[in-house]
């Protein structure tokens, strides 16, 4: 006797699929869905359908974007450039209310380990945007971990003989944060690189 | 300047309606179906409506079928009726593969509360199951909540008078849990319903 007939089992196989669901989580998704009114479990397939559908990629800084070219890089100052590891990377910054450049996404970072080269990230394309005049300054915003660091090196190596500046975002204790929980590494990056107050 | 294009929002949006799910999770949802092949996204979708569409109540028990009556219906021991509030109380139920009888799904419990009355769930179905003969024992599986044990006692005393045998599953000490986390609750109605050894 099976435990679940099989629309319901099937439903909660794709939900598995979804980053950190597992089959109890599964389960709770899929009933919900059963539980949904016929037009509200309709919105929720064709949104997927349409993500999927409509997405694409803007052309110039690489990010998700509905048409060719996304809104931050047709309406924002293209004198600074952030470059990030992934769209979500995009997302955060965003939400900093901060940054008035555009973006520069290269889809990964370099990793011998993983098989991944400067040809196999949007490296050659920040080239020729920075090529093409009018960039100022490209700040990396990699990740702080070896990949992100050693790629950071390798792109400011890269532009540095253009004269292009440089730089890269500050590492520290988190805002809010308590020392007593920062790890040993950010503690001594902070500790470097104190300032004079 | 929105942080994400709309089909990202929206599809964000869609997410959030899953239990437990907030504006974290569905973005990280989100980009896993935007990076799924066309294919599985388009699986996903179909698993969605092919649920809410396939779906039927199973029209002796109340459990979730996919024709007029469910597998556990057409082929268990009907001698023996358990009484649950949902379909994923069932499911619960036959995980532990000792069940060999028929389920009663209430769909709800008695909930003053909450304007929930004895006819708004599925007892008079019970009732009319019952009374067409063949029913030697009804278990009553509720929660072991208020709610719960007064449907409990509710259907008990609609069921004793037809000289039905009416039980309830036992409550206490989890098995493989400690007695120290144990709340005072548990713990008084394990010691009233304690055993020979």
């Amino acid at each position: 006797m099976k435990v679940f007939i099989e629309p319901i089992g099937r439903l909660i196989n794709e939900f598995t699929k979804l980053p950190g669901v597992g089959a109890k989580t599964a389960q709770r998704y899929a009933y919900k869905v059963i539980n949904m009114k016929n037009e509200e479990a309709e919105a929720f397939a064709e949104a997927i359908l349409r993500a999927k559908r409509e997405v694409r990629y803007c052309k110039i800084c690489g990010n998700y974007a509905e048409g060719d070219v996304c809104d931050i890089c047709r309406e924002r100052d293209r004198s600074v450039i952030c470059v990030v590891k992934e769209p979500k990377d995009v997302v955060a910054m965003e939400k900093a209310h901060e940054f008035k450049g555009v973006y520069h996404v290269l889809h990964g970072v370099i990793s011998p380990m993983d098989g991944v080269g400067p040809n196999d990230i949007r490296i050659r394309e920040l080239l020729s945007r920075v090529s093409e005049g009018g960039v100022d300054e490209v700040i990396m915003a990699t990740n702080p971990d070896v990949e992100g660091e050693a790629t950071a090196m390798y792109i400011s190596s890269l532009l540095k003989p253009l004269g292009i500046k440089v730089t890269r975002l500050a590492h520290g204790i988190p805002i809010g944060s308590e020392i007593e929980y920062a790890d040993e590494v950010t503690i001594s990056r902070a500790l470097a690189d104190r300032k004079p107050l």
